[in-house]
């Protein structure tokens, strides 16, 4: 029986401001890949949406992004490398102690914004990302774009990857995400969006804007939480995979154990309340 | 045979700016307190305090702050007792991670400016900072003012704690730092700290501005690192315990194994480099 | 024939982020009290904002806030005098250029949250607001809150004041905004709301909770932009005006006049053109 | 008599942190351009830079930058240039009331860091930067490198503009300055670039790298503040100028009357005063 996991970019709001129905978002996807401050995202807003999750049994991930809460983290800022590296790293531990915090602990890692299109296709901000992975918890797993550089930094690493396709963004002939603004860039219908994964996940692979299958493993689908009709594609997506019989899980459920990674078990702490 | 550990402010610079010396401090404190993005500091400046603390052989501690750069972290900006373990849970992580990226480890915490004088006296903001220890890493220490809240919460939950003395402040009668601004309040001239410091190490507490006796353990000295004579105090500081046979060592010094973390050995990983 | 103004906070999204439906609003209102960056709102969003307003014959008044964007202006910083008039100055001036930019001008000032709050109450912080109007603008009028240390300020230092009451807010025995939180602070309905502003407008006072008419002038009605009836309450309180012959319309409807302040005449610059 | 005004970068610190030797540059320069909020400084900065200013007799500009405080705006971020116009205009007008605050009015604009090498070379974003000086005040100077697109634009668009040379920097064949980090960028030797400065005085243009003279009205020479040698190599240029009877006198020094502008008399306000 095939896994899929379903994944969606959360904790996306700032202070009072909110990004998407993350409640909404929450009851159908498996992998919350939580904002961690530099684009998006606060440590209360991070603390609620790790603690929901927990709730409710959805893996966590660290979606870390450039500083730039001004453009959202899709401005591409030039960043060495090793800049890259460091504020990746600051991102994950920020996360994975907010996380402890809330009860819960992140299984994975999956940038954002230009943080991820530049990964995608430059291998020194792939390896970058990776190399942060590897330094601070190298149990971490890459939730990588199928078929980019990221999948390749990571596994020349030595760090666990697993693809995702996006169910609502066309390919071009290289697998690449055809850029926003182009023609095909984009698919805003939720059943042409279904139909399309239903489509890759049979064919096992992806499938470019001429209809080329370009074989690659299919482990999660990336469904977006702040489109207009976000919320509604996500529940076709899961609801026309699981009628054809594919489970809907986590690829990082068995990932979170506190007690495995040598912190002693956590007191009962929930967010807000007082000793 | 006596032993003080001492402790100094360090990264507190931002991007291009600078704050203190920071290089000069490195070769004679034991314990660097680094600051961790909210009121200073930045992965940058946290990588590179981190690794050359590692090379020379000085523990390292995380040093939250409120998120206020403009005013460096001493605007007393009221935040709830929930919104302080986020913020300083947060810190911690990020400090770990960058940490952990450098070869290094945090061994403790103490808090910053208008969050130490905050949790110097409410028992409320004091509790906050040691159950955001406890949630994200119980065998951290913290790093508390001598006859302090901060003392009485991290013992009531648990936290490892450790007293220090201010070689340039003033103290009144019930042992608290007399506030900047007032009589008595900083002590500028170097011999007549270190004179202060040793006279209270001897006697084995804090000596108030009228003379009087606080008993109290005294495990680290702080010297701040921005003052005009930090520098020459800090020597002076160091000088004169050590001719009076005190050894001058890190209470943190056997905390740094990662490998008893649970975490996997780490590559070897030098900030800047690539692959 | 009674004139009454309807003003609205607008344009506090920051980024990619929004905040209440402006869109709305600005068919509604008579004045926007635009953010200037500091609380919220960007220059994008003041450009934007600005000109829909001159398109459509609405009056913009800077909307200055404390320098907190994680709290969305509302936590009260403790900030001196000399800085608060500093930062409003700031802003001030900030808007002005943008509101020339976008072919539109500054008529008034309206302080926003904590700053608001902190000047109603507080002498020396309406004073500071005041100051800072007189030094960059003498022409600018001050929206103030009815009965409060802002209309007493702007009076002496000869700032002319224009005064507001809240169609959404409860008043106590002072003629002070009863707190959020308190019983009757807030009223939800927007039914409700319209009959107390007509009940005010034609006694020609605040009524407070206690049902005691506190005269003062009313020049306009405040309804807030971002609470979930606010749209609907805002056309409530116009309709019930109008229909017993209140006419709507801005008190700084005159005071947009480029060229009397010495600016040559601008060339028509279209915001997002170019060349 | 030839005049040669001498500008510096001043008030680039930011709430606790400072940036070069302000009071020393402010007894040899004759136009201060500061910064505005975006890259560096603040409010507090600000006005105290324009009194002091004022005090000295010294013209001063607004200095806008990229919104990168962590950065020092020296960050190549991509924006358009309409949000290039409208952060210009955000930061002039922001300058321009915080100088009224302090008694002192903007002269000029010089862009800073990577806004000031984008437009040295592009011709949009220097195109952006003049249409937001003429939408917010057309009589604004654009203090700009010495045959650059900068100085196209200006022309192009009726803003006056007065060219610069640098001290402390190479030039390459097209009189473009040799970007940092190529050999022949910085000049070092206070001696070095006193001589170069009064030789291109003196030859009436731009001496190239090779020894080429592309010649250019010449009305002003920065020299910068945060250099190690910055003091004395500001001062070395002014004694050689002063030594062969050059005047050094700002260009904007006449531009200075709040009267003309439609403001009316400023009351006399003191940063930092109350009432």
């Amino acid at each position: 029986m095939t896994t899929v996991d379903l994944n969606s970019d959360l904790g996306e709001g700032f202070g009072a401001y909110r990004c998407g129905d993350d409640e909404a978002m929450l009851s159908i996807i498996t992998s919350a890949n939580v904002a961690c401050g530099f684009h998006a995202g606060d440590p209360e807003i991070m603390a609620r949406t790790f603690r929901i999750s927990k709730e409710r049994g959805i893996a966590v991930g660290a979606h870390p992004g450039l500083p730039d809460l001004w453009g959202f983290g899709r401005r591409k800022i030039p960043f060495t490398a090793g800049e890259i590296e460091r504020m990746v790293a600051y991102q994950i531990g920020a996360a994975q102690a907010v996380a402890h915090y809330s009860g819960h602990c992140i299984s994975y890692i999956k940038p954002h914004g230009a943080l991820s299109n530049l990964s995608e296709v430059e291998r020194e901000v792939a390896v970058a990302i990776a190399r942060a992975m590897r330094a601070v918890d190298p149990s971490l797993i890459f939730l990588a774009i199928a078929i980019s550089e990221q999948v390749r930094a990571a596994e020349t690493l030595g760090i666990r990857t697993v693809s995702e396709i996006y169910a609502d963004r066309g390919y071009n002939e290289e697998g690449r995400l055809i850029p926003r603004g182009k023609p095909g860039a984009l698919i805003e219908d939720p059943d042409e969006a279904a139909a399309r994964v239903l489509a890759m996940v049979e064919a096992g692979g992806i499938i470019t804007a001429s209809g080329t299958l370009l074989k690659t493993p299919i482990a999660s689908v990336c469904t977006h939480s702040d489109s207009p009709h976000a919320v509604e594609m996500a529940r076709r997506v899961r609801a026309r995979l699981e009628a054809i019989g594919v489970r809907i899980a986590s690829f990082g459920e068995d990932q979170c154990d506190l007690a495995s990674r040598g912190l002693r078990s956590l007191p009962s702490v929930r967010a807000g309340a007082f000793i």
